[in-house]
């Protein structure tokens, strides 16, 4: 057996009295044992964020028999809940447009095996980087986009998340909209980059935008994405600075390496189930 | 004499072949020992920005004769230019409210005489910081500023600049958004403090925007004061990490902090003579 | 009642199952409701670390109370413990000689009741800071220490720590080496600002070191002190990029900057009781 | 003809008054285009360092007439100097053993020719990175060295290094300790990335290091490669910030990103000409 294999329990509830003496007393009957513990109480919202990773062995019992064992916590605190196990790696559907900086970062990682994830499949409307993908053994698929083709085109994209069971979607600085359809299925399951600081720069084009303001830091946003162009709950963004003697071009080179490295650490929380969703914000136990 | 005097030469012009050939030439002609020397290209506005720290002991002559002598230059190449010395410290005319962080930093940094600058008198449309002023020696006039008295109260504010001979207004912290026609008495010549990166949370209450909209990182933006708000030339920015765990009181908090470090670093170039304006942007030779 | 009112309950013991069960069941089962909690386990020393601010209205008992009934649990488990009270103000007696940065700084954070302490007194070796001290209306000794009055200088530092009450002695840039029996004699309860990145240039001068090696940061190590020169454990740390441009005396002024921060983080961590000692480290829970 | 073909003048020599003037006299007077511009006058050394971009299409001439008529002013200041083209792109030979993030990142730098330069063989003392280094069409040469055959082996390195007409010689995370006679022979074209922030943490295995000293933030070193181990000139530096909860693995992990950025930036100023030797220290002109 695996003696670093954990299980995490994600959670959220409304905050009251008892909360972490119901769920610890129920890991302690049972002789889990607590790898790491994350709690928040979000003021605004009256509700209460919970982590914990248990080590697989120190229980009895396997993922199934926890679940169902703790069903009843769930529903008397009214807990909105997930048990993720850490021998089941999380499949990542990568889309991705002409710039390949993050992609090249994420199959690095994944070839590093740095963090719990596969990239199951490459999704992209240009063929560009059909050969870097399938070097790595990875299936590649061309779905290009057209405003006719814009419906048939994202239904192909749904169509081959379900065909590869992805967990998640990222966009790894894909440059098309997703139509409102595609954000409605996956809710909490697709994964932006976005190139500046939000919410400065929002659209298109945001390092001209930058250029033009005459900031003098620019930054990166990791963020779910929703119908709500540019506007969804951020995981994490990350700055960089930048000054007069920069142009636009510099200004992309610099942001190419704070993108990559926030959307890293953005997906990397995801998939360690270290992100709850708080309407339109997001907790996240680092 | 003062060995560590320097004059200080900044000057911008449209671009041509032949600008530093000029200067330096007319410098090492008269002996001028260059400390420092830093130039920029704008490729956008075509314009050429030069700045030159000389050591005032290396030049056979004073500062008026330095400033006839370039004349010729400075008409050859259509330079919008000026020469300060080190020897004579610039005037700041500080205004504030009630938050009394950047107050005490900029004290602070005069008392320690971190950089060549004197308060020479702190202006405020509330009483309560005089006796903290008023114990390093400076002046401190209260001038209320009401919906009604507003007009008077900034002709005030601008007798107050002219009797004291202020060089810049700093606005650390003040609450109150400046006419129109203070602004365009004094361009390029109010330095303000602004609680958040621009031009995200531009307006009031920007930690409570922050918040709302949860970001990971917030910021504080040192910029000149135009009549449009919040949106003049920037000089200064940084941000700092914050998480879902900080309320809004813990944003105020550390953003003290980073007001204080970006309005502190900010007002030291522009004192320095190392911002030059480019349109609604600047350069800062750091 | 003040509705803000916490108590802090800390502590550390040898790692099993059951800790954070045996915990917050306490809590839970006298309706204590938890406002932030953090856990750690450290896999080196086999040790679980913990704390807990609980509502003090949220239990209808007091302080004493709550104490008397956690200690069949604290034994149970082998803790090493305490509790503190938000509403009783920690108080610190604060060491300085010539250079006054950190001084003002903690005078200033004090005055707008940052967080919970106060400067109960200040000791120095020169009375050169004596009024802007008092003016705040705090007491200032002034102890002069020789090679031969060192002992004696000493003990008086000791008794005036006793006669105020001390919790903690804070060196704010005191430029002069405790003694072993000071440091003996208040084990975790003396924190100094080291004016480097720590290890690199212990000792004395490390900002000239910096210079001579050629860094492109420099930076500030607060840490607890111990018979140990400069190597007790670190409770933060933050760097600072520098340049070729930089002169010794602009290494100054930038660390300036930078230990302020780092002393003022690290003395509310501790202050606040998020710094649990691990053997030679901290763990701090921020 | 390529409108952005640019040459670099890099120089420095002792320091006097008109060494700027003759440089951009000379310059002006063949109707040279300066680009960019960065002086700095080293006080310690009381050498003067310069470096000047100039758009060759500007001049009249090519490089080889640049350089004959440059020789009577380096003369006569005594100048240390050097004019590269950019069109003429800088030749790497790779050094690596098993760790492959920071070759990772650097073939995929050159794959998107973000700055000047090309990775012309990658040499190992492993042949687990083959497929991927010839996959990008680049030479991949397995030269193991054990304490037999070290000499042998570094001969072999330096044939290689020769035979490709190699540049600069960049040990991305090497894990042998160059020989002297190697170090010897190419003064200032050796570039190393430490994965620790010196010199803190010199030698072997740095993270363990740092996980035992309980540091706060972690670093990475680029610098050139001297006979003293880990104690070349320091070309670029950075830290991150870690806490109690992370393993030394975890060190690794965020360590690889910071040294991967470290290395790369170190790398882009030494191509482009922007680092310039001061004794045991460097200019950087970024």
């Amino acid at each position: 057996m695996d003696a670093k294999r954990r299980y995490t329990l994600a959670l959220s509830c409304p905050d009251r009295v008892g909360i972490v003496a119901a769920v610890s007393g129920f890991l302690a009957q049972h002789q889990g044992w607590i790898v790491e513990a994350s709690h928040h109480a979000d003021y605004a919202s009256a509700r209460f964020f919970m982590r914990q990773e248990i080590l697989a062995e120190s229980l009895a019992f396997d993922l199934d028999e926890l679940r169902r064992l703790f069903v009843p916590i769930a529903e008397a605190f009214g807990m909105d809940w997930r048990v993720t196990d850490s021998a089941v790696r999380h499949r990542v559907v990568l889309m991705v447009s002409r710039e390949d900086h993050c992609l090249n970062d994420l199959l690095y990682r994944w070839r590093a095996r740095e963090f719990g994830f596969d990239v199951v499949c490459v999704i992209s409307n240009h063929d560009a980087l059909r050969a870097y993908v399938e070097w790595h053994g990875i299936p590649y698929h061309l779905v290009p986009v057209t405003p006719e083709t814009k419906p048939k085109a994202f239904a192909e994209v749904l169509r081959l998340f379900g065909q590869y069971q992805g967990d998640t979607l990222v966009l790894a600085r894909y440059m098309q909209i997703l139509p409102p359809e595609v954000c409605a299925a996956l809710p909490g399951r697709i994964v932006n980059i976005h190139h500046s600081f939000l919410p400065s720069f929002a659209g298109a084009r945001p390092y001209h935008q930058a250029y033009a303001r005459g900031v003098k830091l620019i930054g990166a946003t990791c963020h779910y994405v929703t119908a709500d162009l540019d506007a969804g709950p951020i995981i994490e963004q990350d700055t960089v600075r930048v000054d007069h003697g920069d142009f636009v071009e510099d200004l992309v080179r610099y942001g190419r390496d704070i993108e990559k490295a926030v959307l890293a650490r953005g997906l990397r929380y995801h998939v360690e189930g270290r992100v709850l969703l708080d309407a339109t914000k997001t907790v996240v136990f680092r």
